[in-house]
């Protein structure tokens, strides 16, 4: 079958899922790999989706408490070197100022030998030490708790591989910091910004997602708990999407972060951390995208009506587009989700068919060709992206003027809906629980292990196990990753009774969920 | 007087305006100095008005046909040494990242010396030189033009003297980018964002400016004409709160940013660069701060409502409390400048009046206090903040619940236009043009040359000149700089005649402003 993608998944084996997803993103025009090894260049129509994910989520953060603020790019070496598990965990991959001054030396530009600072600079991975001391200064009474913070920023992280949105050395993400007086409330916070992450990846990109606890050694370094929610890619893999740590006091003592209790006493806070990611898209366009191209749920896509006027060069043309530049104006007086339509007229001076391709590709939800007859017949000619095809053709539907105008947001809406129980279908049916031991596991994802990508849609496994700690986890967790598998986390939605470890044949006390991952 | 703020303007001798700044941007919790050098904190209230700052002038950007982008952080060392002139402007104040990697080393945590990078990469100072790249990939023919980018970004120049808002080593703007078949295009592109600038700045910030052309030694690095609007702060200095730059074909000559003409040549597009920063801010707690803190104009107010309730601890302290919030229920279904007017009902559990204070040292619009007798009335007590006091005395309005509420939106208008005016009356009325010569113009501004800042308001000087070139103008500059003054601009709104020039004597061809500024 003729497909607007150059790529496509091969449905049946995946081998060639990651070329697929490196096409959409080229050819929906979503983001590009730029000179600098490892950051992208985010174009106008990834950038736009990535502003609507930050209205939706920002709405959430604000009506829950949190104010945005935003601190320094820089931090100084000495506030990483406080917190011991944390430099370990991120001391790897940061990017390091040393110097603020370039000079012309030998006739060639480099930095200034004189302008070595006396203290390096991290470009922040993520922002813990430096809110934390900030919180030190801020919090001195139990009235002044909870604390509850967000910024928007970007973040560096010096990384190897790096693939469009999934993994990029420079990312753009929200991060929460919270304290508060004690771990139950703490515990909370921590918990209702999973929900909230929950939801809205549900909910607003139609991604459903299993929220649950990581693994004592998939924690993020210096938590107590880190919570995560975990999607389905349509190759089968988990994409974590979100998570939400709970602190402890590990940084509240590294950070000295006190405050005085009723009882006059200055005791430690506990801190909350918590943040999404540009990786979101990522997660979208391999939860939706097709071999057509991308497939932007509704209430994400910049455009969620694009109407291609059909010109051929000639008087009628300014007929046609006025017809056009009518329907666009009635569009943006309806709404869907709450808001005013977004719509755009394709008035470039390319190709009609062309423009047509071109939103198939980028995922534009509906996608309107009027020509000389639609006019003539007060109608419009539209296509869901969704319902792109009938077999081998493309399906169109013609439908009067003004009933497609009062009609198009509960078309949205149901678009919307059907990208969501579409996925949600697949996650679910593809959670297996038949597989019992851990030799029942090799074998179901089977010959895999050897190679450099899965080539079946293996899906995830969902098993019970006795939930060791230290050494038995750490054996468990490399005879995994011999397979390429992971403890993606533990469901929050558990059931009551447990099989045997799948690990050890011990007595099972928790579902754990096991696949591939990126 | 007793005033709310710790540090006055002393509105006679200017003399303590820096510390009156520094107190109001700490006092009314807007920023606050971070532990890295030079980089500031931004506090919630003031990253609040940020992001109305971003939403007022993003909608602006956007109907002028401008997309978001989001372009690298990090930029090759190569990059910038490619346009010379650039280089010049910028080498002497960049962040340099010369590895990826920390490693314990004796004990001690520091850059790797393994992972020193090849080529260093610079922190963007501003992005021309990487956008610009990104313009000779993405531009092939006619077609593509104009092409109109913007992006919302935070941008490290190292600076060595720095005040919060005004000049910090990192600060987060916007910046265009927009690349045209032609200078025509290009310069109407330039001058129609001076103007939004020039609008946005008077409209939303009710910060009246002058736009106009700078002079050839203070253009952008690498520019052909530079733009930029000048307000004037109540100290009478100038801050230049925005610029616009049409850069001619010496950026698409660098970087190489082509496209196909008609004729089928490939000829170098013309570029622009336009931006505004957190700088606006600190413009604006310039224009309207007072003795009792800042003011906020109610178009960028976080909150432009703010309830105080009268509580005492008694019983009778809930029916008050609902009876607020009623009032913050009704005032959030009327709107003020075309948006729901933002309310706070402020419940913390401190004593009343030094919850009143800390929204005037704050500036929130209109504050409301709400007792047990307003509550027995059906009434409610509220101050303005821009008429706050009468004699000694704060003034305070008793008025009818119902019509406090149905007149909100329309008391926020008056407030807006009221703070505009003031400020408008301040820049006009303090405008000079009755100096003629430089001897004069040294006599005007007097001792203060000598002095580290300005004692006494002198305002601005309006006044002709040759508008001399090269050597002629590196000497006039030169002179100006003796006395603290620089030539802020040659405003766009030009009388017809000219007197002689101001540093010569020679016919008068253009009309330019004289000032100190920050």
């Amino acid at each position: 079958m003729q497909r607007a993608l150059s790529v496509h998944r091969s449905d049946g084996a995946r081998s060639n899922f990651p070329n697929w997803y490196q096409a959409v993103v080229r050819e929906a025009d979503m983001a590009e790999t730029s000179p600098v090894r490892g950051s992208m260049i985010i174009k106008p129509w990834g950038y736009g989706v990535w502003e609507l994910i930050q209205k939706a989520l920002d709405r959430r953060i604000k009506e829950t408490g949190h104010d945005n603020c935003y601190f320094p790019l820089f931090i100084p070496l000495s506030f990483i070197a406080k917190e011991a598990s944390h430099v370990e965990g991120f001391a790897k991959e940061m990017a390091v100022v040393t110097h603020h001054r370039l000079k012309n030396i030998d006739g060639k530009l480099q930095p200034d030998p004189e302008s070595k600072l006396e203290e390096p600079l991290v470009v922040r991975p993520t922002s813990e030490t430096i809110i934390g001391d900030a919180f030190s200064r801020w919090i001195k009474s139990h009235r002044d708790l909870p604390l509850l913070i967000n910024q928007w920023a970007n973040v560096v992280r010096w990384e190897m591989r790096t693939r469009l949105f999934l993994r990029t050395a420079e990312f753009l993400w929200q991060e929460g910091h919270t304290a508060h007086a004690g771990a139950e409330d703490a515990m909370e916070e921590t918990l209702r910004i999973l929900e909230i992450y929950r939801e809205f990846a549900e909910g607003v990109l139609a991604m459903p997602v299993i929220a649950g606890e990581k693994s004592e050694n998939e924690r993020f370094p210096g938590a107590v708990n880190t919570y995560s929610i975990e999607a389905m890619m349509q190759d089968g893999k988990a994409l974590q999407a979100g998570t939400s740590h709970y602190l402890g006091t590990h940084f509240a003592q590294a950070q000295n972060i006190r405050f005085q209790n009723e009882a006059g006493e200055h005791v430690l806070c506990h801190t909350t951390s918590w943040g999404v990611s540009t990786r979101l898209i990522g997660g979208g366009i391999m939860t939706h995208g097709d071999d057509d191209g991308l497939q932007l749920p509704p209430a994400i896509a910049p455009r969620q009506v694009v109407i291609v006027p059909m010109l051929r060069g000639k008087p009628e043309d300014a007929d046609v587009l006025g017809y056009c530049e009518a329907i666009v104006n009635a569009l943006r007086r309806e709404n869907a989700f709450g808001e005013p339509i977004r719509v755009l007229l394709d008035a470039k001076d390319i190709k009609s068919a062309d423009k047509r391709w071109n939103w198939v590709r980028r995922g534009a939800p509906i996608i309107v060709e009027v020509g000389p007859r639609d006019m003539a017949n007060d109608a419009v000619t539209y296509m869901r992206r969704d319902q792109l095809r009938d077999g081998d053709k493309v399906r169109s539907h013609g439908i009067e003027r003004e009933r497609f105008v009062s009609d198009a947001g509960a078309l949205l809406t149901e678009i919307q809906t059907r990208l969501y129980s579409e996925a949600r279908t697949r996650l679910t049916s593809n959670i297996h629980s038949g597989v019992k031991t851990f030799a029942e596991l090799k074998e179901y994802f089977g010959a895999a292990a050897d190679e450099d990508e899965a080539t079946e849609f293996k899906g995830w496994v969902r098993a019970s196990w006795a939930d060791p700690k230290g050494a038995a986890l750490d054996k468990i967790e490399e005879q995994l990753k011999s397979l390429k598998l992971s403890i993606r986390n533990a469901p929050m939605d558990q059931s009551g009774s447990h099989t045997p470890c799948i690990f050890t044949g011990e007595k099972g006390v928790e579902e754990i969920l096991i696949a591939r991952a990126y």
